[in-house]
């Protein structure tokens, strides 16, 4: 089990000295992870995360040299007295955690991790959380819409050059859990048994003294493939490839030039040779909008998916928060005009009606009014005091995440370009919570 | 040292597989990485990661567990004779590697890396290389745009949470090495000495029964602070911090509402009660185009820079590629309308002038015409025979950059936003390069 401790940003190591030395560290907390407002060009998220998250929870502790490195950190020399430091090395996290398990479809202002834990400790695994969880969550949900956009063609993740090494494998667990047949990334497949898939590149057909050599080679070895035909000529490259492999030829791969054109011409081809079978996959630069254009006017079985889903570009960074919602048994809430946050601790109430989800109550954890009788709850415990109580694994949140994206209204599964602003579902804060928030306003007023 | 031979698409490895079943992966290659076209709203890249990508080339190898993982990749079954095991067993990254080092600036079609190595390694390798690279590069690039529209005033790297947790780390390096004065991140501090700054959230104030009493408290540990004034009103906010600290403040930080206004009245504030030397700091979703209006209309000393230098949000994902320029010393090029690849091995010449970076000659490495006499050769050996042989480090890194930065020319200096079209720089083809480019295309007409 490794440690992630020093995975965080320093004000949490301050904050963390300064609620010890106050003693006030070990007093009740509850934060909660949410997004204020859905990125522009998403409609919903797909939680993912959480299961590196929990992991992080509970390998956490300081190991002799991360508490050096700390004493070497400048601001926080005279905050690592024997005491404090006695603290950091036995720290463990200890609290408890409900979520949303992976794969679940969740909506803006929703919980999508609930922390019960010491203060201290609480603060310190904001940084780690929101990074991994807001990171996930991003790649899942844009995957999500590549997936609606394929209705039901398979599409492959090749998007590990575009990102960071590390990050790429978490990019291939993602875009898997939200409904991808595969990805190139085999550290993925060593490490989540996420499908891994992959042929030739054009530099391999390059290396040859030509197009059909490097045919011939590849099919001796790997009998039934996908050939690469776009290297000299697209539709040359297919008959190439046909004549010299023949039933060889599971697939071609067209990476370059005007696809919807090229897939229709490749498949008339195919049918003129009665290669019926052959599939035809199409990849460079394809996101679900160019997949929902290649729908109409092209002709192709499967879409490698690279750095548009790697990186989400369309929508870059997922705005996650984390935030105190209730402190020593008494509920706080953040008042400002334009963040506004709900006091107390969440569970978020899904109903569904002819099968298709239509609106979330946000409540609250013992919320028992008529309101929410006939909804799912659907944050559920995941650790209880530091030891994870979540049955759950990447299949199973795949199946999931299949099972939700199938009960999501036509509204939401719409593949166009909309503004961060425009609301297309309906998160109700219960009554009880209305009733708490304007309290906690009313005493505001008063104090002030 | 640690291995990372699985972070790779799985086609590397059916490649390397029919290259070694094939016999030709000893035959001499020579791969390069370059941009083939700046992306929008970038008028430069500040080249970084080459320093993980050398680590990478020096821990290569499979280790028994990789290897009995790839026997479980369905595609590779076949491929797993013993020989080739016993070749991946072997496996060593043996070959020359010539790179701009890192904080180098650099433009579209100048390669940034150069390996000259047996066929099967210099495949092998290109996923990593790519995915480290480009990812800090990007971030790097993006860095240089806010330091340039801070004109000198610090910038602090706060981004973690947004981006993939090791992807974090990375980020507050390349930031680092771009010119930022500091990161939250702790483990970049422990890795790479980037110097940790970081005070307080506002969930420390609201864990609190005032702000006065949490800025007391905070005080008492780190007597000379940034105070964060808006968690419930900023001016009030500054004002409390004075009362309650005194001298202690050395700073305080705004992380909300109209900055600008804000930053201007606090200024105001600080002067009416002779607290000149206590600096601002903004943050709140920074880039260098709301700095540039910030300096203009508001009043700071100190800019913290979180998400948007994170997933370098206006231009999420760099397109460096990864091509065969030379097979068996045949130099060799795509010739494809709209990719095209200069053949052969290549050196990048910078030509300065009046003290300014004036343009580039893109030429061969042998090049030795009065074009390029005057110049300055980019590309510097960094790895010979596998072994590093290229003495940089982080600390040399950021003094390079800034130096190059102060070299640029005012028209690549401008913060507007770009098309990823435009032109703003003039890299020269060399006159032999021209030639031998010509001389390839005359004799594939003449194949034709």
């Amino acid at each position: 089990m490794t440690t992630h401790a020093l995975h965080t940003d320093l004000y949490q190591l301050t904050m963390l000295a300064s609620y010890f030395h106050q003693r006030q560290h070990e007093e009740p907390a509850v934060c909660e992870m949410f997004v204020r407002r859905l990125p522009k060009n998403r409609r919903f998220l797909v939680v993912a995360g959480l299961q590196r998250a929990l992991d992080y929870l509970r390998g956490l502790r300081f190991t002799d040299a991360q508490i050096e490195a700390l004493r070497e950190v400048p601001h926080l020399k005279k905050a690592m007295t024997p005491d404090f430091v006695e603290y950091l090395r036995a720290f463990r996290f200890t609290g408890d955690v409900w979520a949303m398990p992976e794969g679940t479809v969740a909506f803006e202002n929703e919980p999508l991790v609930r922390v019960a834990a010491p203060l201290g400790e609480a603060q310190l695994i904001e940084t780690y959380l929101l990074s991994t969880i807001n990171h996930a969550t991003m790649i899942a949900s844009k995957a999500a819409r590549v997936v609606l956009a394929l209705g039901g063609r398979p599409a492959l993740e090749f998007g590990t050059r575009r990102t960071h090494p590390e990050a790429a494998v978490d990019v291939a667990r993602a875009a898997y859990l939200a409904g991808f047949e595969a990805s190139s990334n085999v550290e993925a497949f060593d490490r989540f048994e996420v499908p891994a898939r992959g042929t030739m590149a054009h530099m391999y057909i390059m290396a040859s003294a030509s197009e059909r050599e490097a045919f011939r080679h590849y099919g001796s070895l790997f009998p039934h493939s996908t050939y690469l035909v776009d290297t000299y000529d697209t539709v040359e490259g297919v008959k190439v490839a046909l004549d010299a492999m023949g039933t060889g030829v599971s697939a071609v791969r067209l990476d370059s030039g005007d696809l919807a054109a090229l897939s229709c011409e490749v498949r008339a081809l195919l049918k003129a040779r009665g290669r019926d079978e052959v599939k035809i996959v199409v990849s460079s630069d394809l996101d679900e909008y160019e997949i929902v254009k290649l729908t109409k006017s092209g002709d192709f079985d499967v879409a490698g998916v690279g750095t548009r889903v790697a990186t989400s570009d369309d929508a870059p960074a997922l705005g996650g928060v984390y935030k105190l919602v209730q402190i020593g048994g008494r509920p706080v809430a953040k008042l400002s005009a334009d963040k506004v946050t709900y006091p107390g601790a969440h569970q978020v109430y899904r109903h569904e009606g002819d099968g298709r989800i239509s609106f979330d109550t946000l409540g609250l954890v013992d919320e028992a009014s008529y309101e929410v009788l006939e909804a799912t709850p659907l944050l559920v415990p995941a650790m209880r005091a530091g030891k994870p109580v979540l049955d759950d694994d990447l299949a199973k949140a795949r199946v999931r995440c299949k099972s939700q994206l199938a009960k999501l209204p036509e509204v939401l599964r719409v593949i166009e370009r909309s503004d961060e602003h425009e609301h297309f579902f309906e998160v109700r804060p219960s009554e009880q919570l209305t009733r708490l928030l304007e309290s906690i306003k009313a005493a505001r007023r008063e104090a002030a």
